[in-house]
């Protein structure tokens, strides 16, 4: 099958404890979001509990409306894991009838004995049904667990359906390998997709500055494709090129990212290019503080961080990623006012004077937290200093819940304080306030100034 | 229609945004749990985009299979809010067909523009659609936003369709008053949910302890039916009772909840009761964090934080819930071993003896951490110390990633350093790190001893 904006794809989860909803389902997100740089149109998503006859029932239903079915979960080794068998009734063309008999792959077979031989005690017997499979199917390898993935083409409604397993960590690189990487070179044309990452700017302010690029009518017309989502503060640009070849796919791509590049000038702070054949699994969550970091390192600097409102969570997010230590200080939690006085040497009289959520405050806890870090590391180049009200309580007329200051200190003589008022409530606002640190922090790094967004000035 | 466990239900969500992956739905997880809640069976999730013949046709097939279809989102005031058609096509058998005319709803016509009237420029013209229904259908009043949710019965196959906005700030109280008051209070029995939130022990531990009462044909012999789901390390027994009023379901719910207390002594951390009335949304996020806080504000004590491993992550999670500056002093960040000395003075010798992840470097941050907390604010009456290795790299044969000690220190001179191994990657053993310091200043508040999951002992 030939991906293509026309092309459409289908999701299916399983599993009662997503339909009863104990747990969450994001594997469909995740799959939507790559098989649309894939090309694909995903129209719909279906999550049915472990009912042999549903599951097959919504296989049957889906591959006859769309061109690929991609089912996730259910390959396990117990009574409850239907999915095998809901293929199998599906190829048959009898979702509420028995089910067919299964085979034993030997390569698969072989492949969980060899998963379980690196265990004491080896192989439990009741996994050998992970290796069965429909008459009809193959099995896909699975080098993350045990659960071999399943691939069939159901000729009666001229489908391609995979069955993948439900873990992420499992699913995410055999679609990669399997899915993906057959997908991207088919059929004389390739799919490749590109992610332009954006701090600072909302997403409708970022899609007016992109324009006609975003139209939805470019692919038919030969031209790179342009669509934006939005996740923690963090707007990316998804680009998509459709080619006879890479390298022709590669240099349309190149030219729209000059041109975004040109329209969004100090916001793209990363790039990713999804590389099905890495079977990466294109987490972008910690691409911000990962971006600040990397520049850091570059420079040898490190920073430390003083937090009022956010309580921990921008050291937090700065030591999510591997490795942050050689760049992460460390910093104070001042969220008592004592704290903000003994801790950084917030002046006492400031709070009577201007309140601690103040430009005043502000700068004194980073000013503060800088000399205070140099004392004890030389490498402490820049100290950023959160103060605000997270609300929903603790705000007034002229400071409402929302209002936040946050400075930066470095041991270069610069600094600057910037107020912001974010909505949304409490969590929102802290989650906010740390994305905004980093890029007032990366703004300062790479010699560039803007106003960012929720930035308020009198 | 009276709910029980053989009544199912179906949810449905529109929105190219979730069809494609930029947004992720977190409306179907909340309304499978609330369902279950209130005693029905949820077969199926399914996600359509913004065509109303998808639309129509996924509603007009759940609703065969189905008693009652809750559908969210497509109820805006834009072009692609197609949710008003599609229910009427269903209603009128026919999803491929055109869409019968709506009719506008004066009522609710009235209600958005009040919503708009408290708005400079007043209610724009495009929001009068918003107020259009079916002819078959009711509108439910929207309080919180200005897209009234939709009601029909569809005769044709016996089934209760609810649309309802997509905004889980909308849609939650909307479900409560709406679907939840009307359904609990139905033909002669109510259905009662209650929470136990527990933390320390495993989902497959509690499980354990609570043995036969999680049997699952329970609900069919008139007995209250007991499930769980795990959330970032709580683990949450979900009580059901059905009985002829709400006395009765009150007080099956207490002898079960009797039983359990019996069985999981300890762990017990907070107990909810689900009430439609209140239209709540049942966020159980920052419960533990929240139970401790109350503790604590009732012995009028303040805990402070020093964190190394987790950067941050523990004050954050204590200051996610309002209010906690009342007992939440503030800590220090000490992610180089240099801010260890500095800050909280654990001994540099420490490192080349026993290493920064070691019971006696965690014990000299916590009781560093109180002595200089307690020099600026006298309240401070615990310190709790997090220092590990979060991985993926940095682990050794003796001490694996994951591996992270924690330690308390109290002003009445008691203290205590437990090592424990957590498995699943960085950002779980950063989570599982903040969770089981709760837990074990939850533990010392009550005066009870446990040993906790993933603890580990020479």
């Amino acid at each position: 099958m030939t991906p293509g904006p026309h092309i459409t794809a289908a999701l299916l989860s399983v599993g009662d404890e997503l339909a009863l909803g104990q747990t969450l389902d994001t594997n469909s997100r995740w799959l939507a979001e790559r098989l649309f740089d894939l090309g694909f149109r995903t129209t719909e998503h279906a999550t049915v509990d472990d009912d042999p006859e549903r599951i097959a029932g919504a296989m049957t239903r889906l591959a006859a409306a769309n061109d690929l079915v991609i089912c996730t979960g259910g390959l396990g080794p117990t009574a409850d894991d239907l999915t095998r068998h809901a293929l199998a009734r599906a190829l048959a063309g009898a979702p509420a009838g028995p089910t067919p008999d299964l085979v034993a792959d030997e390569d698969a077979l072989e492949a969980v004995r060899a998963w379980f031989d690196r265990r004491p005690g080896g192989m439990p017997e009741q996994n050998a049904v992970q290796a069965m499979r429909p008459p009809g199917a193959t099995c896909l390898a699975n080098p993350h667990g045990t659960a071999p993935g399943l691939y069939a083409r159901d000729d009666a409604s001229a489908c391609d359906l995979f069955c993948l397993p439900g873990p992420p960590r499992e699913m995410r690189p055999m679609f990669e390998r399997e899915i993906a990487a057959r997908l991207a070179g088919h059929a004389g044309t390739v799919t490749r997709a590109r992610y332009l990452l954006t701090i600072g700017l909302g997403e409708s302010a970022v899609a007016e500055q992109l324009g006609t690029l975003m139209d939805r009518g470019r692919e038919d017309a030969g031209e790179v494709l342009v669509g934006t989502t939005a996740s923690r503060g963090v707007v990316t640009c998804r680009l998509r090129a459709t080619a006879a070849d890479n390298n022709t796919a590669a240099g349309m791509l190149d030219e729209v990212e000059a041109q975004i590049r040109e329209r969004l000038p100090a916001v793209i702070f990363d790039r990713r290019d999804p590389d099905p054949s890495a079977g990466s699994d294109h987490d972008l969550s910690d691409a911000l503080p990962r971006a600040v970091l990397e520049v850091l390192r570059a420079r040898h600097e490190k920073i430390a961080v003083v937090e009022s409102c956010t309580g921990g969570g921008l050291g937090a997010e700065l030591t999510s990623v591997p490795g942050s230590s050689d760049v992460f200080f460390g910093g104070w939690i001042t969220y008592e006012n004592a704290a903000k006085v003994e801790m950084v040497g917030v002046p006492p009289d400031a709070f009577s004077a201007v309140g601690a959520v103040s430009r005043e405050c502000a700068q004194a806890m980073a000013a503060g937290g800088l000399d205070r870090a140099r004392e004890m590391d030389r490498a402490v180049a820049h100290a950023i200093a959160i103060t605000g009200i997270a609300g929903p309580a603790g705000g007034g007329d002229d400071k409402p819940a929302g209002t936040v200051w946050i400075a930066r200190a470095s041991a270069d003589g610069t600094g600057e304080a910037r107020r912001f008022l974010f909505r949304g409530g409490r969590a929102a606002v802290r989650e906010w306030s740390s994305r905004a640190a980093l890029a007032i922090l990366r703004l300062h790094l790479i010699g560039e100034s803007m106003t960012l967004l929720a930035e308020t000035h009198d």
